[in-house]
C-alpha cells in the first residue's frame, strides 16, 4: 500500500505544480483519489464501481466524500483528515440512488464552490455537480492532465508497492510453468496461476492479461482463456498483470507444451537478446523511439522478423500508460518511470514467443524489477 | 450474457417511459450501457474503469463510444448499431489523455447536442463534455433514477443470466463445505471456492463477500478474508457473490468447523424457519416491511433474537440494490424483482449462523433461483 508520507507529498507536488491562486482541488478519478490518499474502492466487493471523492485544499486538508457502504469498501487505510459519510442504506429504510451521494456529500460539506478558487477534474466530475459550482473555470488547465504527467515517476512508497505486485506475478509464473502440457486448458491454466498468486498475496486480488496457446498455424494470439486444450509442440503466453489496490505488474514469459524445436528455441534466444539489448538503453533521458528502434533492430540481427508490436510501455496504476517504447513516440524516459520491455516475433510454422520485463528507470540505467524465470522449460 | 431482443425490449420501455420531445439519451453509467446493448468492459482486463458510452435515438439507432483499446476488453457481444472508436493508441505515436476518448467520439460524431432534443446521464456524464452541450435541460428528469426504477423488473435474458451466476455459486458452495475444517485458513476457503467458481464458469470472474469465521466470542464478523485459521467450535460464515458481466448472486450458507454444537444446531433450525416463514409472504404486491418483520418474528418464536440486520434485498447490475427488507421500508414488491431472504443470528458463547436463498417474484410467489444445500455440515 501507499505511505501517508507519500500521499503528503504528491500532495505538495500538485500544489507546487498549480498556479497559486488555485485554494482547492477536487479530486474524482478514482486512480488519483488512490494516489493522493490511498482511498481504494475495493473491486472484489459489492462496492465495486462506486466512487470516493476528495476535496483537497492548498492549506493541507484533506476530505473523503462517499456513502456509508462505499467506505465498507475500502482496501487498506484512507490518509486523510476528515471523512464525510453520506447515509445511503441505514438498515431501517428503503433506499435512493447511492450514485448521488458523493455529490450530495460535497454540497452539503461545502456549500457552492467558486470556480475563481478550485479545479475540478472535468473529465471525471459528474456533470450533476455542476448545481454546486459557480462561477467561470479560471483556466483552460486539464487537472486530469496535470496529475497524469505527475503520475510518471514513481516515488518510494509507489516503488514498493509495485514490487509487491511484481512479487505476485513471480509466484503465478512459477505455478504457470508447473502446469502447462499437453491436455491442459488455458483455463486450467488461468486457474493455477490465479490460484498461486492469491496465496501468494493471502488477500482477494485481480488477475488478467493474455493466456494463451500459439502454435504454428496460429502464431499470434492474445487476451483471456477460451477453453483450448493445450497440444504437443503449442508454445503458451503467458503475459499478465496482478492488481494490488490499484497497481500491477505486467510481465511474460513463453512456455513450451512439449518439448521446443530448434526453431522454438531460436525464437525465444532472439527474443533474450533483443530484451538484453532493449535493457541497455534504459535509462533517465533516453528516447522511447530508441528503446524500440534497439529491440526491433537486435530481433533482425538474429534473423527474425522486426517488431510487430510496441516494445513496451509505462506501468503503474494504469495499463497502458505513457511512455511507450513505439517508432514514432516523443517520449523521454524519465527518472522514476516503471516501464515493462516486452519484445516478441510469432512465426507461421514455428508459433509465437513473447517475453518481458518490468524496470525501474534511474538516472544511470534501470532496475529490474521482476524476477521471473524466462525460459521454455 | 443478454439478448439482443432483451436489449431491444428495454430500449423500447425507456423510450415508452420518457417525455415524446425527447429525441435521444446519452447513457454513461456503466450498468445501463450494459442494460441497454450487453458491452461491459471486462473488469478482469486492462480497460478496467474505463467508459464505453451509448448515444441512443428514438428512431432506434444505437452507437456505442469510447476508444480503440477498451473495444477490445468487452465481455460478451455488443448488440449496437454503430461503434464509434476514438483511436487512443495505435502503436506508433505516444498517447494522451485515455479519459478523454469517449467524449472525443462524442463530439466528433454528434456535434453540438441541443438540449431541448436529448437527456444525458448527468450523475455520470463528465462535466468536461459540456462543451458539447447547448441550451438548457427541458425537465428535471433524472435519467439515472428512471433507468434505476426500470432496473427493479428483470427480463427474461437478465434472469437467464442470474441464475449463470446462480449456478456458479452453487458450485462454489459445494467446494467450500468440502474445505472448511479445523486447521484451513479462511483465505484457503476463498481460494477454495474462486477456483471452483471458476472451474464452473470457464472463463475468469468476481467473487466477493463475506468469508468469515464466527464463534462464541465473536459471533458476528462480515468481509473478505483475514487468514484466520478456523478453530474447532467456529462457525463459517459463507455469504458471498459471483459477477459475472455485471450480473451477480448472493447466497449463503454457514458451516460448523468441526461437530456442530447443539445450541449450534438449534440456531440454524431457527433460521431455517425464517427463511421457510420469509419465503411465504413473497409475491408482487407484498409489502417489503412484511417480509422483514415475518422473518424477524419467526427468530424470535423459535427462541431467539430479533433479526439485526435487512432480511434481504433486491439483486441485480448491483448489490444491494432496491427493494429492501428492513423495518421501516416503503417499498413493494413487483413482478419480476430479484431478491435475496437472509435471516441470521449471532449469539455470545454460541456463534453466529446467517442464511439466504435467492428468488425471483412472481405474480403467484417467487422461484428459488439458489439450490446449494443450506446445513451446518
Amino acid at each position: 500500500m501507499l505511505t501517508k508520507e507519500g500521499c503528503l507529498i504528491r500532495q505538495k507536488r500538485l500544489w507546487d505544480t498549480l498556479p497559486e491562486s488555485v485554494e482547492w482541488v477536487i479530486i474524482t478519478n478514482p486512480r488519483h483519489v488512490k494516489y493522493f490518499s490511498n482511498i481504494w474502492v475495493n473491486p472484489v466487493s459489492f462496492s465495486a464501481g462506486q466512487s470516493v471523492w476528495l476535496h483537497m485544499k492548498r492549506s493541507g486538508k484533506v476530505t473523503a466524500l462517499s456513502d456509508n457502504f462505499t467506505f465498507k469498501s475500502l482496501s487498506g487505510e484512507a490518509f486523510v483528515d476528515e471523512t464525510v459519510e453520506e447515509v445511503w442504506y441505514d438498515g431501517v429504510h428503503s433506499v435512493e440512488n447511492r450514485d448521488h451521494m458523493p455529490g450530495q456529500a460535497l454540497k452539503k460539506t461545502f456549500g457552492t464552490l467558486h470556480l475563481s478558487e478550485g479545479i475540478f477534474e472535468w473529465d471525471s466530475f459528474p456533470a450533476a455537480g455542476f448545481e454546486t459550482v459557480e462561477g467561470e473555470p479560471p483556466s483552460d488547465l486539464v487537472l486530469g492532465d496535470v496529475i497524469k504527467k505527475l503520475r510518471r515517476q514513481k516515488d518510494p512508497d509507489e516503488v514498493e508497492h509495485l514490487k509487491s505486485c511484481m512479487g505476485a506475478c513471480e509466484a503465478g509464473h512459477v505455478a504457470g510453468k508447473e502446469i502447462v502440457k499437453p491436455g491442459v486448458t488455458d483455463m486450467d491454466v488461468y486457474r493455477a496461476v490465479n490460484n498461486a498468486v492469491l496465496e501468494h498475496v493471502g488477500r482477494p486480488c485481480v488477475v488478467y492479461g493474455d493466456f494463451r496457446a500459439t502454435n504454428a498455424e496460429t502464431p499470434k494470439v492474445g487476451g483471456l482463456p477460451v477453453s483450448y486444450t493445450l497440444q504437443d509442440g503449442d508454445l503458451f503466453l503467458l503475459d499478465y498483470s496482478v492488481v494490488l489496490e490499484g497497481y500491477r505488474s505486467d510481465f511474460t514469459n513463453t512456455i513450451a507444451v512439449g518439448t521446443p524445436s530448434p526453431e522454438q528455441d531460436a525464437l525465444l534466444n532472439a527474443c533474450l537478446a533483443s530484451l538484453e539489448s532493449g535493457e541497455k538503453v534504459l535509462r533517465s533521458n533516453a528516447t522511447c523511439r530508441e528503446v524500440f528502434a534497439t529491440c526491433s533492430k537486435r530481433l533482425v540481427k538474429e534473423g527474425f522478423n522486426p517488431l510487430p508490436h510496441h516494445a513496451g510501455h509505462g506501468l503503474g496504476l494504469e495499463h497502458p500508460e505513457p511512455p511507450v517504447f513505439v517508432p514514432e513516440s516523443t517520449d523521454i524516459l524519465m527518472n522514476g518511470d516503471v516501464v515493462t520491455v516486452e519484445p516478441g516475433n510469432y512465426i507461421p510454422g514455428v508459433g509465437g514467443v513473447r517475453i518481458e520485463r518490468n524496470y525501474l528507470i534511474t538516472k544511470k540505467g534501470s532496475e529490474n524489477l521482476s524476477h521471473h524465470k524466462i525460459s521454455l522449460k
